[in-house]
C-alpha cells in the first residue's frame, strides 16, 4: 500500500476551492474578451535555455529542470513572461500588432514553502504589445480596473507611478551613477517600511539627498492625482512624462475610473525591464496580501531571442491573493435542484423530468443510488443543495411535483413542469 | 542571441487554436456542471512513486521523471486517473458519495512524436464514484451524448459493451485461463482488422473457439440493441447483466437519447481494471481519428493507497481529436466592433462609447495605436473584426456614428448609442 499523499509545497484543490476558481477565472477572460483580448497557451516544459537567462540569479535557483530521456536540458516555466517573449519572437510574422493576449496557467517555482507561497500556482497576465500609445496605457489599467470590479471588489486603489520621472529626479540629484540601487531600495519600502529603507539608502547616499528622495516618494492620500501630479512633474523636470500621465487621468475620469487611482512615487517594480509607468494595486481591507494586480511598459521584451524592439505594456493578476480573500460564491454550483425518487419503477419519470429542466438551463441532479433517506439528506447537507424536487406516487399519477427549500424546509406543492421552470430559472 | 524554439513533441497555442479550445471546454463545464457534477485540480508534479505503479510498463517508460532539489524523485502526471485514485484515497472521509467530479487539464507523456500525438496535451475525464447502481451508468452515458450534442456534433454513436457478457460467453466456452488473453487480442480489432486478430487469437485457441468468439463480438449495425442484447445474453447466460442493460437502454429511450447507441461486444478496452459496462464513441464521418469519448465502470479504483474498495464509473473526452476536426467557431472572439478614430483629440468620446457598449456585454476593441488607414485595415482583416464605428467630425458633434460591415463594405449611417446596442446586440 503507498501512501497518498502529495509533495510539500502542492496542493490538492478541492471542489469548494476549484469552483471558487473557476468560476474568478470565467469571469476575467470575459473581461479580457470584451476589450477585444484574445488568448494563447504555450508547454509547461521548455528548453532550459530558453527559460533559465531572463530572471536572473534568484528565480533560476528556484526553476525545476531536469535532463529528459533524449539527453535535452528541459525545465518547467517558473513565469509567463519569458515564454511569451520567447513567443513573440517565434511568431513575430504571423502575429498581428497591436497585439492583445491574455494567458491564464500554472508556473512552477522551487520556493522555500511558506505561509500563502506554494511551488504550483497560477498567472494571469495581460499585454498589449507592438504599441507605444498612451492609449494601450489607458486600456490596460481601464481593463485591470473593469476586471476587479467584475470580480466583485470595490475598495481597491491601483497605485500608479512613473519611472521616467523618478528617473529624471534622481538625475537632476546628480545620482544617476546609484539609480539602480535607489530603485531597488524604493521597491522595498511597503515591506520593510521607511525606517529601514532609510538605513539601506544611507549607505551609498547622503543623508541630505536620502531625505530628498523620501520626501519626493511620500504621498498624501488626500492631494488629488492632478496636484500630486503637478508637483513631481515640476520637482523633476518631467513635463512630456506629465502630459501622458495626464491625458491618462483624464480620460479614466471619463469613464467614472479616475477614483480607483493614485499617484504613487514610491512604486518602482523590482525588474529593471520595466521602462515608464508602474502599478500595484491594493485592496483597502486587505493591504497585508500585498498587491493583487501589478505591471507596467517595457520598450523591450524579447531582446534575448530577436534583434526587433518590441515595447508593450501589461499586468498580472494575483489570482491565488485574490481567492484567498474572496468569500465563498458558488451559486451556478450550489444553485441546483436535486431530484430525489421515492417511488419503485418511477426512474422514466425522473430522468425526463431532469432533463426537460436541464433544457432550460437549470442545473439537476439525480440522487441515483439506493433509496436510503438519510443517505440522501446527507448528501444535500454536504452539497449545499437548495432545492429537492420529491417523485411519490401522487408525482408519478399526476405529474405534479412537490417542491421542498432545504433551508427553510418549506413546500411548494403540486407545481407542473412548467411551474417548476418558472419557479427555478425565476429565482 | 537565443533561438526562440520549442520541444519536440509540444505545441505552442496561438489564438486561433487557444479561442478553439476554451470555446470547447467552457461548452464541455458547463454541460458537466448542469449535470451536477464538480471540478477538481491536482499538482502536476507528484511523487515519482505515486505515479508509477498503476500504468505498468508501457507508461512507466514514458513519464518524465527527476529528482528535484530536496532530493526527491518527482514526476509529471501522465493522465488524471491515477491522481484522482490519490485524491480519493486521501481524502475518502472528507467526500460525499456519490462523488461527481470533473477535471481538465493538461498531462505529459514522453512518447515518440508522431501526427497527432504530442507529448503534452488535455485530458477531460469525469466520473461517479461511491455508487454502484445502474442509474450512474446511465448518468455517465447520458451526459456523454449531451455534452457531445452541446460541441455541436450530432452524428455519433457510443459503442457499449458489458465485459460481463463476454466474460461469461468465454468461460462458457471453456476458456477462462486465456481470458485476459481474449480480451487484449479483441481490444486490437478496430486497428488491425478482423483476419490479423483471428491470426493472433489462432496463437492460443482453437480455429473454433476463435469463429465461435468472432461470431460472437461481430456486429450487424442493422440489428436493433435490444435484439442483439438478446442474443448474446441468450449466447454467454448473462441474465443478470442483460436486465442490466436492458434498463439503461430504456431510460436512453426514454429521453430520446436511444438512436446515439449501439451494442458492440468487441469492445473490451485494454486496461484490466474495467469491470462490467465499458464504451467508446465514434464520429459517422470521421471513424479514423478513433474514439472521441471511452470509459467504463471498475470496481476499485484507489487499491494502491487504501483498503477502500472504491467503485465507479467514468469517461474521457479526446479534447484533442475532437478539436483536430471542429470547423473554427469563434463566434464570442469575433463577434465584436472596433472603433476607429478618425479625428484628434476625440478619444474621450471612443471610449465612453466602448464602455457603454461593454456594458451591454457587446465586445469593444478600440484601435490605439496611430491613425493610418492601412495599419488598421490589416488590423481589421486579421482579426477579421466584423464592425467598425467610425468616430469622424459628425459624431463628435453629433453622437451619431456610422457602422461599417466589414464582410460587405456596406454602411449604416447616423446610429445613436442605443442604435448601436439594439444592433449587435441582436445580432
Amino acid at each position: 500500500m503507498i501512501k497518498p499523499i502529495i509533495l510539500k509545497g502542492f496542493r490538492d484543490s478541492l471542489p469548494k476551492d476549484e469552483i471558487q476558481r473557476e468560476i474568478s477565472i470565467e469571469k476575467i477572460k470575459k473581461a479580457f474578451r470584451s476589450f477585444g483580448f484574445v488568448p494563447i497557451d504555450t508547454p509547461i516544459l521548455e528548453y532550459e535555455e530558453i527559460l533559465l537567462k531572463k530572471g536572473g540569479g534568484e528565480t533560476d535557483k528556484q526553476i525545476f529542470s531536469f535532463t529528459d530521456n533524449g539527453d535535452r536540458r528541459v525545465a518547467m516555466r517558473f513565469d509567463l513572461t519569458v515564454p511569451f517573449a520567447r513567443f513573440v519572437a517565434q511568431y513575430e510574422h504571423d502575429l498581428t500588432f497591436p497585439f492583445k493576449r491574455y494567458h491564464i496557467a500554472k508556473v512552477f517555482r522551487g520556493e522555500k514553502p511558506q505561509k500563502g507561497r506554494y511551488r504550483e500556482f497560477y498567472q494571469c497576465d495581460f499585454d498589449i504589445i507592438g504599441s507605444t500609445s498612451l492609449y494601450s496605457d489607458f486600456e490596460i489599467i481601464s481593463l485591470m480596473i473593469y476586471t476587479i470590479k467584475e470580480l466583485g471588489l470595490s475598495k481597491f486603489k491601483i497605485h500608479i507611478n512613473s519611472r521616467d520621472i523618478l528617473h529624471n529626479y534622481i538625475t537632476k540629484l546628480g545620482l544617476s551613477d546609484k539609480e539602480t540601487f535607489i530603485f531597488h531600495q524604493i521597491d522595498k519600502l511597503k515591506k520593510i517600511g521607511k525606517e529601514k529603507m532609510k538605513k539601506e539608502l544611507l549607505d551609498q547616499i547622503s543623508e541630505k539627498d536620502c531625505d530628498k528622495i523620501i520626501n519626493f516618494i511620500s504621498i498624501d492620500k488626500k492631494e488629488s492625482f492632478l496636484s500630486s501630479l503637478k508637483r513631481l512633474e515640476d520637482l523633476s523636470d518631467s513635463k512630456e512624462e506629465g502630459a501622458r500621465l495626464r491625458e491618462i487621468y483624464h480620460l479614466l475620469k471619463e469613464i467614472g475610473y479616475n477614483d480607483f487611482i493614485l499617484l504613487d512615487s514610491s512604486i518602482t517594480r523590482g525588474l529593471d525591464y520595466y521602462t515608464s509607468i508602474v502599478f500595484e494595486t491594493f485592496l483597502d481591507e486587505y493591504p497585508e496580501i500585498g498587491s493583487i494586480c501589478s505591471g507596467g511598459r517595457y520598450n523591450d521584451l524579447a531582446s534575448l531571442y530577436t534583434k526587433s524592439k518590441i515595447s508593450g505594456i501589461g499586468a498580472s493578476i494575483g489570482l491565488d491573493r485574490l481567492l484567498s480573500i474572496k468569500e465563498s460564491n458558488d451559486e451556478i454550483f450550489t444553485k441546483i435542484a436535486l431530484i430525489v425518487d421515492k417511488v419503485e419503477g418511477s426512474r422514466d419519470l425522473s430522468y425526463k423530468l431532469a432533463f426537460a429542466l436541464r433544457e432550460k438551463g437549470i442545473r439537476v441532479d439525480v440522487y441515483a443510488d439506493d433509496k436510503k433517506v438519510d443517505k440522501q439528506q446527507k448528501y444535500v447537507r454536504s452539497l449545499n443543495i437548495p432545492y429537492q424536487i420529491i417523485i411519490n406516487e401522487e408525482a408519478v399519477k399526476t405529474k405534479k411535483f412537490n417542491l421542498k427549500n432545504n433551508n427553510d424546509n418549506s413546500f411548494k406543492n403540486s407545481l407542473s413542469i412548467s411551474d417548476l421552470i418558472d419557479f427555478l430559472t425565476g429565482e
